[in-house]
């Protein structure tokens, strides 16, 4: 099929041989190299989505005219250096989450591919599930009202991983979401990060982020490797309605309920029976959306392909990808500080 | 019965018919007095109950050579004042959560009992419920190995409360019961809190506590206003096991999970490599004790009796009430500094 | 107030308390008296509803021209010689469930009440619940559309009861539902009981029925008392939707699917493809209603109350029990028979 | 590898590509074939597996001396054919569950395999998942004693077969079931089945199928292709603890409770008090066996090569195929006669 764009997958560990398998299925795509150093691994994800190119040489994918973009799937340290020499060869690019492994080298991929006129496409892949594309689309016709506060717990049995720690391994899936489906996206000025490493591993496996958004509303973040049980559950409360997204139950992952405070008037009275006289309750019906099954990376091929197409900015672009990294350098920070807030802006001016 | 003490319950209120009943029902007590301002409110509670004496007048109350003991059911704000002059007059007393409104005031009420010799208890109910007394069980057996973290949660759509915020309604309930099952008690520095107030009410309606423990390990707390769906759970990792309380799960509420993660040896290697080979993964099994019904007050009300038949400190105590306000006056000045950690001490010395 | 009429409790073991708690409380009623054989008995009853008249003699309680209605909570198989007495000294009378312990006594009951004129009520209990009160309506409605399917489970592990079966315990709870949700009540003409008794203890104490309803429709029904677990679940499947009813899941007890299998047309086609060519799934919104909360013997209390005053039959009247016992009696001819379906009827003509 | 042997895979349809699958990957084999009469649906499947010779001719692979064994995923009605020719071949065989459409095919194939002496293996799957290996386990070891009752639910919106009803596409999965875990197989005598078709397909969408099993215990099954929720649960009750299989639920499948009900003296005494004397209840605690995960299509492949290997039957061979093909066959012949108690027999001599 002439109209379909040749991608190379860079990188064949954990995430590559899906990336692999969703840019083979599709319509819109040609899977046209695995790349790794490790020929070997290369040759078992080529095997697995039925048979691919392998390479072992970036530049040699770099260097291949035939080649319109790449999707790299390789530890966040070597994103930057990947990425910049990929633009400056005219591929566009999608990246693993997180987009770097600091803000200033995000924001030198965000500028080269705004010079380039190339798409930079950051990979959050949960935006893309039917369930955030329900929640997006709900809290963008008005259906919550203002949001009052977004609390998000990611927490599971989990490997300690030998390189980041819980914040930068979790925190970007919360992070990605809430910028998805926030009305103006993620707009944080003072993170509080507060991490626990009981363990003594040398990095924090118990980990808290608290957000102040604007209008007194709060977003906050728990992530843990050293639970049991898994929980994966983000609430989002509204003036109108509140939202309970639980990923984890398949026959309601989302659920909207019509129950919540009511303040008649926001009021400055000061007496006790002033005040009170003013706020009411609401216990009104649930509603569960019904929700595609669909796998998600699915749609990120898709949105990539699109965003080439049209000459337009991803729905998750690089920019976005700035922003999870500017929250997780401010917790870096704050961390530092044992737990004092530290201010920070996701505004693109930034 | 003649060894039977003799109660006053002091407040017709919320609270206090539940301790009518079940001091009425307690075989260590008689329900001797109600007495609230309000004679119509007391009549009802007496009536509730089959029968007691009313009365309106604390100072009555007081100087009943016959009354033992009183158990105070009134606003914060009251409580200072009632206790002291209950301890001035000879009389033992239990005093529901929070134990005084200020640290301040909770310490000049516990040197008073100290100095007259008579017992001041903290009804901490929930720390007398089946659960946390197995929690607690399992805690100081070791059986869940040193403690790493605690993250407790209570969320609900609750009533937004005149007088004040959610971390003063809430979270008494969480930390008494770190302070009841924790080793020595919860034994903290620093605390930091976040509250969002993102309907204007004037006080925290969403609110959030973080607080090191010795050691590396950390203690949350998450209490919430506005959910809509209702939440009561805390979890205990330990490095042997990893404990699991869902109070509104009657069916398992405490679930004990030989799952986590080993260090076979604290290690200060730099490589990755080394470090990673002293992690290792356990899945084992997951056993959920049974636990009594009963009702919490009635354990209450028999502790209360020990404490002063045997004249010993009862086990929620007045000092275990002022650690709770240590923590909640220190949430109070971290919320003024915008989250910023405040130091403390919930040290018996402070 | 003048315009109350008096109530006489008959039986003061497990469920009379429950009685003369929700009468003493009703706007409707006057609690004249509790009568039980055991004097103790009923006086610590009358006790825990804050005092009321005690009677020993039941003759002494229909004599008393005061008393206008009695209500009856004694074992089932004394209901026939109760409720005849008290009808025929013109008492309106309500009894507990199952209205007696078979079919004739029942039906005689059921017909001096019709002469007398008098209202003769089953405590049917649960259908004055909200959850089932809006199950009602929702189904009267349409909104579930035919009715395709009921399926009952009501297991826990429950007592050993000395003198009935667990369908005689249990099954009168999910019968009288279907009876009171169901469009023109419980309309069976087999039954098909399936039991087992494996601890040898005399009596079923595991049960299945299994009765084929109109149009090809199907009720069914699980009791079990040697259950570990609890579960109390219905659901009814209807051509438009289908509903769960998940009586132990307070957060969310009734449900209602927007999900299906549709038959475009009735089709007799004898070819696979033209049959299947005709099916097509819905996999709709689910929607949970707001329910009150609200003890139902408060609802039952004044639906006596009501059918009394308005001279018409209760909503569940003696006919309503007359059909759960003829299900409970085919039930036991079925039993008898090792499973054979029994032939039987719940019209009121039988 | 010369110790592997040689496998086709017959049927390109919905399980043949996990067939194929698994037994691309197992050590013990070397997948020779795939088979289907549409040559583009077994290119399919070859290529999902990474490369596998694609064959359309049964005969051609029949006649091929290289193939060792034949997996068959066709239809029920087509298997007898298929097995007899593979075995009059040399092949050892096995086959999708329901072994055969009929009872008398399903002997025939038996025999004839004992003829040959080759293993004839009934690939249920279900029995080679960690849970339920464990269940057998547990009862064989005497863990929860004699068997009382086993219920069980497979309930869903599920497709409406072309070809079978409820009871054929879906209880076999639960007959299979029990017969791996009791000790001693599913021993029926007599099957009362209760179908119901409430939308007119031609085949029953509801069914339930109760079974006596010795000692008075039962065995109930109830499948269901209407139900908007997903059910997969079944609960063994024994005379020492009682175990629930929660199939949807990963984080705990198999909970074992230790609680039940206790007989002193199987008595029969004629009083209730001396007959309630002897019944005490225990209420112990739950737990929950750790469970490896893994895909049991890998076991069923293992499996069938140990039997092969060391010429033992399968631990689910046609015998057991067999058994439940006896129960589906009674099943039919009850709901012929509207549920009347069908005699048959799971034992071998039938």
């Amino acid at each position: 099929m002439t109209d379909r764009k040749n991608i190379a997958v860079i990188g064949a560990g954990y995430w590559g041989p899906n990336l692999a398998r969703n840019f083979r299925n599709s319509n819109d795509w040609n899977l046209a190299a695995i790349c790794d150093l490790d020929i070997d691994r290369a040759r078992r994800v080529a095997e697995s989505v039925g048979g691919a190119p392998i390479m072992t040489s970036l530049a040699d994918v770099l260097s291949d005219p035939l080649i319109d973009a790449i999707a790299i799937a390789t530890p966040a340290g070597t994103h930057h250096r990947i990425v910049m020499a990929a633009l400056d060869a005219g591929k566009h690019v999608i990246v693993e989450k997180p987009l770097a492994d600091s803000r200033a080298a995000g924001r030198e991929m965000v500028s080269r591919a705004a010079e380039r006129g190339l798409v930079l496409m950051a990979d959050h892949t949960y935006c893309y599930t039917p369930a955030v594309l329900k929640i997006r689309e709900l809290i963008s016709e008005g259906f919550l009202g203002d949001i009052l506060f977004v609390d998000s717990v990611r927490i599971n049995l989990g490997l300690i991983q030998p390189d980041v720690d819980v914040f930068w391994d979790l925190a970007p899936h919360d992070l990605s979401i809430m910028d998805f489906v926030l009305p103006g996206g993620l707009d944080v000025t003072s993170v509080s990060a507060h991490g626990a490493d009981p363990l003594q591993t040398g990095k924090a496996c118990v980990g808290y982020l608290a957000m102040p958004l604007a209008g007194g509303a709060m977003a906050h973040v728990h992530v843990n490797w050293l639970s049991p049980t898994k929980i994966r559950q983000m609430v989002i409360g509204g003036t109108k309605r509140t939202l309970v997204w639980d990923d984890l139950n398949p026959q309601q992952r989302v659920s909207v309920y019509d129950r919540g405070v009511d303040i008649a008037e926001v009021s400055k009275a000061t007496t006790t029976d002033a005040r009170s006289a003013h706020i009411s309750y609401r216990l009104g019906d649930t509603w569960a959306p019904a929700l595609a099954e669909g796998e998600a990376l699915a749609g990120v091929a898709t949105e990539f392909a699109a965003a080439i197409r049209e000459g337009r900015p991803a729905r998750t672009d690089g920019e976005a990808g700035l922003r999870v990294l500017s929250v997780l350098e401010a917790a870096n920070e704050s961390l530092n500080g044992f737990g004092a807030p530290q201010q920070t802006t996701t505004r693109v001016a930034a």
